[in-house]
Parts: C-alpha cells; structure tokens; sequence
C-alpha cells in the first residue's frame, strides 16, 4: 500500500484459524503498524473469539500503545440457522458499512493505521473487503487499504487431516452448507463446506463419501472425526452436539470427498 | 505430532506464496525444530526457487547447524506443457517416492526430523503428502509426520487484488488449466486457474468474465493484471511472455469472475 499523508490507512489482516501460530509473519508486521484496532462482538455465544483476538494483541505488541475500539456488530438475522443468506443479507452488510465509516472517521486520525482481525483467510466467506469498497463508493470518508492473507480454516483442517484439498490434476469446490443442501455440486468429487448449521452432510450419507471434519480447528478445544460419512455422520452429530451444548458456540468446517463410481 | 523415540519425524512445512513474510509462526518454529532439510532441485529453469527457499533458512535460522540435502526431481514429461497430467504422473510419482524414501532412510537419523518446503500451501496441487503416504505404505522405512498449512499461492494473489474469492454465499472452484479447457465449471461462476501453461482463459474473451491475474506473487518479480478478460487477455499475454522470457520460468494463477448473465 503506497503510504499517503493525511489519508487513513486499513489493514484487513486475516489472523489464521484459531491457532495464534497461524498468524505469518506480515501479519505480525502489519498488528505492529497499527494504531487502532477494530473489533467487532457478534454477542455473547462469540465472546471466545474476542478474548482469542485480544489474545493476540497481547502476545505480539506487548509494549505498545494502542487503541482498541470495540463496537456490538449488528443482529443478523440467524432464525434459519446461520446459514440463511436472504435479501436481509444485504441490509446487514450496509447496517455493518455505516458502522465501519462511523468507525473509521470517528475513531481513527487522518495520519493514523486501522485494522480489522479476520478468522482465517479476508478471501473466504468474509465481508469485510466488500464493506470497506462500500464504504469508499459512498465517499464520505477517505481511506487507502491492504489486505493481508491468511491460513484459512480449509488448510487448516486438512492439514490436521493430513490430506489434501484436491486429489491428482482435480478440481476441488468451496461451498456453503445451503448450496449443499441444493444438491451435490455437478462436476467435482471434492467439496469444502463451510458455514453448515444443519449438518447438511447427512443428506448425502447414502453415498461412498469420506468426510473429514473438524471444529474450532487449531485451538486447544480442536475436534476432529474423519471415515466413511455412512460411519462417521452420526459420530460428528454426536460430537457436534457436545461441543456446542459445552460451548454455547460452534465453528466447523468439512471436506467431502466422493470415491470414484467404478 | 506425537513425539516417539527412535522414530523419524517428518514436517511437510507451507512456506507461502513467495513472500518470505507469508511463513506463519507455525513454519518457523517447525523450521527451527528440524535437522535435515531435504531441496528437489527441478533443473535450473527453477533454480531461483531453490535459491529463495534457501533464503528463508538463512534467515530463521542463522545460527543453527542444520543439514541441507539436495537432490535431484525426477524429470517430468512436461512436452505438452506442464499441466500433462497423463498416466505418466503415476509413474513420475513412484520415482519421486523412491528418492524421498532414500533420503529418509539414508540421511535421517532416527531420533532426527527432517523437512521438505513446500510452495503455497500443501494442500493445494502439492504431491508430498502423498508421496509420504505412498513411502509408509511400502513399509520399508518408519516415520511419522505433520502437515503445517501455508498462505496458498490463491490467497495471496486475491489479497493483492483486494478481492474476494467467492462472492457473498456462493461457491468457488479450483481447478487446472486442463480443466478448463474442457469447459468452464458447471455450476460455479468464480473459477481459480492454476498450474495453466497454456493461458487457457483465452478461450474465454467473448464472455463476461472478469480476470484477475498475477504471476510470482509476494516476490520482487510480482506482476498483476486484473479487468474484463475481452481487453485484458492480450496484455497478460504481452505481460507473461515477456517475464517468461526474462527470467525463463514463470508461475501464474488467476481467477475468473464470470458476471451475471442478466
């Protein structure tokens, strides 16, 4: 990001999956370089995942100074279960943008860095990129902004799976648990779901699958279950179901992998 | 990985894109625990990889006495321009089975642990972790092993575009040159592009379809070329053969953006 007098700087830095060693190196830079730190609480049940951010600050920028700003991010509606991206989608990503400029013009000098902490990977399934390009189209607040990669959540679970995301010269798919729900993807054997409140694997439990699953990959309370999904179905429902009673909260993330027909 | 005395230890270590900042702290304190590490050498067109990898041991571990073994990469049959993957990949990664299996059994010790550097992240297009599933499946030599995730070449190139890899609650799909030459992807309208030797998106400059493009990311070499691909084909074309020709090898990726029909 070519450095400008007077014009805000963002850092979206994708922070890992869960594990604080999952953070690289530029993003350790980039937490360094910054001034003001944005953290958004999605409420209670997710409280966990604040603690792990402020966790981070502490282990890497012990001595220095600098300013966290906390701000509740909106309700989203959650009633079809987390995975309901409705037109109501789009009312919540400009209620978060109007929050986000607030934040950004209130609580940040004009010669001054901000940030935002992403799980995993800013590519994969997070708004913030969108949010911060609808917010420089509305123009009332001036910003330049760099996005700093991440481990995401897919390399982390196959890595404890020890396996890869696509099998030889194959395609591999990332999709959500309600697209699984529509129907196994046309014209690939290997399928990342993510964002699946409904255990859509089920629905296909039928079929000469192999799942690899996991939750809260890479923190101490890491769970992992992989088989035959005929098997391993009702062992991942059992285990999910525990966690998330003990929890109040819960991040999984699966790979489905169908064996060849013949 | 469960520590056992008397048994080799292996780490399949991510090292990202190409930027050495994109080790995570994971890599480096594996990097640190390892004694012997093990360089394929695939001819000299990539000699610059050998010579970056060797960069990122002088500088997380300067001091340290550590063993470097370097050998040579069985030769693939690359005539139909590197995305070959015909029969002879099978063969080509029985030979490569066979110099890593020497390698861990000749040059580890057996309370030792040794390393093989992997670009991006192993999971993706990567065949380590299956050539090391291949050499235990033989039995001849015992070792156990961990996988440590890296920022993946498709990370890295969306974060210097400063986009998305999917757009919101949609899917989407890695695949290879080959792939798409047989068709774009059913079902999925944002398509990862890797291992293409043949600028295979040409084929699809009638369409609309957004490219976003960049070869040797994260490195001083780093190129990008994104926007519609009717215009923006022919200057990847101009800009691939000219770094190709400059420096002798070159390695792209790209996502395709195909835009709503309506």
């Amino acid at each position: 990001m070519r450095q400008t007098l007077g014009v805000r700087k963002i850092h979206v830095i994708g922070i890992g999956a869960g594990d604080p060693d999952q953070l690289t190196l530029q993003a350790v830079k980039s937490l360094r370089s910054t001034d003001v730190f944005f953290i958004l609480d999605k409420g209670e049940v997710k409280s966990d995942l604040v603690r792990l951010r402020r966790d981070i600050l502490d282990t890497h920028i012990p001595d220095r100074a600098y300013r966290l700003v906390e701000a509740r991010d909106p309700d989203r509606d959650r009633s079809a279960g987390g995975t309901a991206y409705s037109p109501a989608v789009g009312d919540w990503r400009s209620a978060r943008a109007a929050i986000y400029e607030r934040l950004i013009a209130e609580e940040l000098g004009e010669d001054e860095s901000g940030a935002f902490l992403v799980w995993g990977d800013p590519a994969l399934y997070d708004s913030t990129i969108g949010i911060l390009e609808e917010i420089l189209e509305r123009g009332s607040v001036a910003f330049t902004y760099d996005v700093v990669p991440g481990v995401s959540s897919v390399s982390a679970l196959v890595a404890r799976h020890r396996t890869g995301l696509n099998r030889v010269a194959r395609p591999v798919q990332i999709t959500t648990g309600r697209r699984l729900a529509e129907g196994f993807p046309d014209g690939v054997d290997d399928v990342v779901v993510m964002l699946d409140a409904h255990q859509t694997f089920r629905q296909y439990a039928d079929q000469d699958i192999d799942i690899y699953w996991g939750a809260y990959i890479g923190t101490p309370d890491e769970i992992l279950a992989s088989g035959p999904l005929a098997e391993t179905a009702p062992r991942i429902e059992r285990l999910r179901a525990e966690a998330r009673e003990r929890k109040g909260w819960i991040m999984d993330t699966y790979l489905l992998r169908r064996n060849p027909r013949d």
